[in-house]
């Protein structure tokens, strides 16, 4: 049974599930920001997945992104793996503006994190799972 | 002909080329960085590469992290594409320690880059090419 990492579990709202990895949204309200965590227990690198695991992860990576593509038109998608406060292996999907607070520095390690109201944050979940519906093999909680 | 974006070439030193992307060091001396650039050109999303790039891009980006890993045993490698500066695609492998000089922080937008002194840089370079004759079909410039 895949355990995700309690402050990752904190940080963001679970969205669904794809073949390998949990489809998560920041509550930071700051920027459109979606993480994949592969739902592998004890993996902290990429290259530590399967071959297969990792073919699959970059497929769901690229559909995410061509998706926050169509849906939000960004400036630019910023795709990141990281993880040196949470080890746990999860890969940040951004999509970044000209006009956002951070803009055009990374995201990560800059902005205290602005939560959205809980009222708000009912409704982008629910707009999110049904954009991610069009994701093959998507699954919702 | 492929054409490299003339910021990235400044910031960068070309170690050699995979069958894909350009590998590059980045001439900041304070965290082990090397960068893919995939070949292709007018291309700032990875998903605007070809399914078969793709697939390449990350079976050479796995290769790079394994390489970094076993060479520099780090504490974390950070995996990003993020290009709000520069648009054109290129991937960042950082090797980060507990005492590098920003953890736990990502390095970008951080702190101001310190370059190898010119002694230093051929060493380095001399030496990452060494270790890149391991991936299949890297070839020095």
């Amino acid at each position: 049974m895949f355990e995700i990492d309690p402050t990752l579990n904190a940080d963001t709202v679970l969205l669904g599930s794809l073949p390998l990895c949990q489809v998560r949204l920041s509550r930071d309200s700051q920027y459109p920001w979606l993480l994949l965590v592969p739902s592998r227990n004890g993996i902290t690198e990429i290259h530590q997945l399967q071959p297969d695991e990792q073919q699959s992860l970059w497929q769901e990576s690229s559909q995410l992104a061509q998706l926050m593509e169509q849906s939000l038109h960004p400036d630019k998608l910023n795709i990141a793996a990281i993880g040196n406060v949470v080890s746990q292996l999860h890969i940040h999907h951004v999509a970044r503006y000209r006009n956002d607070p951070c803009w055009p520095k990374p995201i990560w390690g800059q902005l205290a994190p602005i939560p959205y109201p809980n009222e708000d944050l009912t409704e982008i979940v629910a707009i999110w799972q049904q954009r991610l519906e069009q994701l093959r093999g998507f699954t919702k909680p």
